[in-house]
């Protein structure tokens, strides 16, 4: 725990309309009220779906502020508490489920800012060896995934499962398929995808999605949903298996009619998840049985990143490190 | 129980490849073998899938003989028993589960003539008031629809659930869910949709399968499948909501990918059933609680039914019943 004087006021990143440009703002820091916390913010991934709400004028009926610091996967300490706030304390190390009473980054200011606000009943402890980096992630990466793969997928011992797509998502859905005991088989189809199925533990990589194809595999998660990706996995499954959409790669999903009623397909959307998903995903993480693939950037390189996110050149997930603190203790864990 | 004499041979309607039209030939009538039984055919309900047999190439993989007498939804009268048949008498009155060993008019000959060989195992009796016209639409038509609504998508009381096509099957499966205790919307393009919907017992009947979006539906059976109406019914469920698919009206089913994702929809492919489905939907057609639109034809007429399913002019269930003592009973009951 670090002794932390709160400021007046901070630099946010934020939201102020659709098809306009991220803007550093100077805010005030604010209070928590009834059972508010005040987190320092010590992590803050970045999700593709930051992209949607700056470009997509769909997504402003989801937004409720202008304007709105944005940042949805956030982990860090509780500085100060609200006088309804229960189970918490100041320097707990924490992350912040992104799907209780509001959203941040959506319905509240969010994590792209030194400090924010999350209710005490959304916070989720961080065990004792896990970093803040890998904390952030997991709130909506982890949670993401966790919840694809085992509360809808339902994958376990034997299964023989497809992952489509090993970008931030897949790749932690794999290794939880991995380590649940079943056959994984990746598809991706970025060069090092083989490499990467290699460190996952996967049984097969293959270069794009139709080469799951035939394959008869119990479950099939498309984090990828380019379309054509979820039509290959309709053709990847066993008759009567499972095929779990979580990607939003393409606005339309084209299928064989006739392959899904024949197939006897069960075909789920999966979006976020629960705290509970994010608990165990915390636990594979500190375990160091969960190895994203993350990239650092600093609180000014936020802009840098939605360009590269929105230009889809990331690999794995991007996690701005708040502080020079945090950057040092993540470089320390990388070494 | 009418005493029946088994003549040496019989006509039969057959298919003898892809795009040729049904052809009448004079087979000898079979005996059965180990657990086989011969039935004498009363009343043979035909199917949309007849025409794809005829007229669609890539049907030819579940065809197993050339030339083969069509026709998969049997009902009838044992007239004679193999040595290893149990359970079984000459007189009982049955249908032929159409999903068993093998598929009556794809594996082995089928309904369309005066009789047909069955394993034991595979036939359902008849309750004692449910006329053979009811019982053969009942083991596919019924099957089907009573697995998709009551085994897929699990209606029971009090749900809200959407029926997209009040066709041959679309109309059991909505009033099986009537019966199920649901709220039940239909949605069907005909003219004659809105009476029908009454007679059926449905809380409302629009003509489109739009007409049902934002109703936010527990489930949705769509026996229509032309695509739009499944992606209609992504738009008609809650969130969580079931969406089984059944229909083949048309080849790709295009869905809102973001749709899907975020309404967390399950959707299912439902295909065939079981034995025990056609059990079930005896005991409603029987009660007289399931009072399907039937057209009756004569064996003369099978022709003439493949052209008017061809054409999409049928509405209810086409059943051909195959001698005159079946059609007279089918008129007095009608009266």
């Amino acid at each position: 725990m670090s002794r932390t004087t709160i400021p007046a006021r901070m630099s946010a990143w934020q939201w102020t309309g659709t098809g306009r440009p991220l803007v550093r703002n100077e805010v005030p820091v604010p209070t928590p009220q009834r059972d508010e916390v005040l987190v320092r913010v010590r992590a803050a991934g970045m999700c593709h779906s930051d992209v949607g709400e700056l470009d997509e004028p769909s997504w402003v009926e989801n937004i409720t502020r202008n304007p709105l610091t944005l940042g949805h996967e956030i982990a860090g300490e509780v500085v100060a508490v609200g006088p309804d706030a229960r189970d918490v304390r100041t320097g707990d190390r924490v992350g912040v489920f992104p799907m209780g009473r509001t959203v941040p980054g959506y319905g509240r200011d969010g994590g792209y800012a030194a400090f924010t606000l999350a209710p005490s009943e959304d916070l989720v402890p961080l065990p004792e060896h896990l970093s803040f980096d890998l904390a952030a992630l997991g709130t909506d990466a982890g949670m993401t995934s966790h919840h694809a793969v085992v509360e809808v997928a339902g994958v376990g011992p034997g299964h023989r499962v497809g992952i489509i797509g090993l970008g931030g998502l897949g790749q932690v859905g794999a290794r939880i398929a991995v380590l649940r005991g079943a056959e994984v088989h990746g598809a991706d189809i970025s060069p090092d995808a083989l490499a990467l199925g290699e460190r996952l533990g996967l049984a097969s990589v293959v270069d794009s999605a139709d080469g799951l194809v035939g394959m008869d595999l119990d479950v099939v998660v498309d984090f990828a949903g380019f379309g054509t990706t979820t039509a290959a996995a309709v053709g990847a499954i066993r008759t009567g298996g499972t095929i779990v959409m979580v990607g939003l790669g393409a606005v339309s999903t084209t299928l064989n009619t006739a392959d899904v009623i024949h197939r006897k397909a069960h075909i789920h959307g999966s979006s976020g998840g629960t705290r509970n998903d994010i608990v165990r995903v915390y636990d594979y993480l500190a375990a160091g049985e969960i190895v994203p693939t993350v990239e650092h950037l600093a609180f000014d390189q936020v802009p840098l990143g939605i360009d590269r996110l929105r230009a889809g050149t990331v690999t794995g997930r991007l996690v701005v490190l708040m502080d020079d603190e945090t950057a040092a203790a993540a470089r320390t864990q990388e070494d």
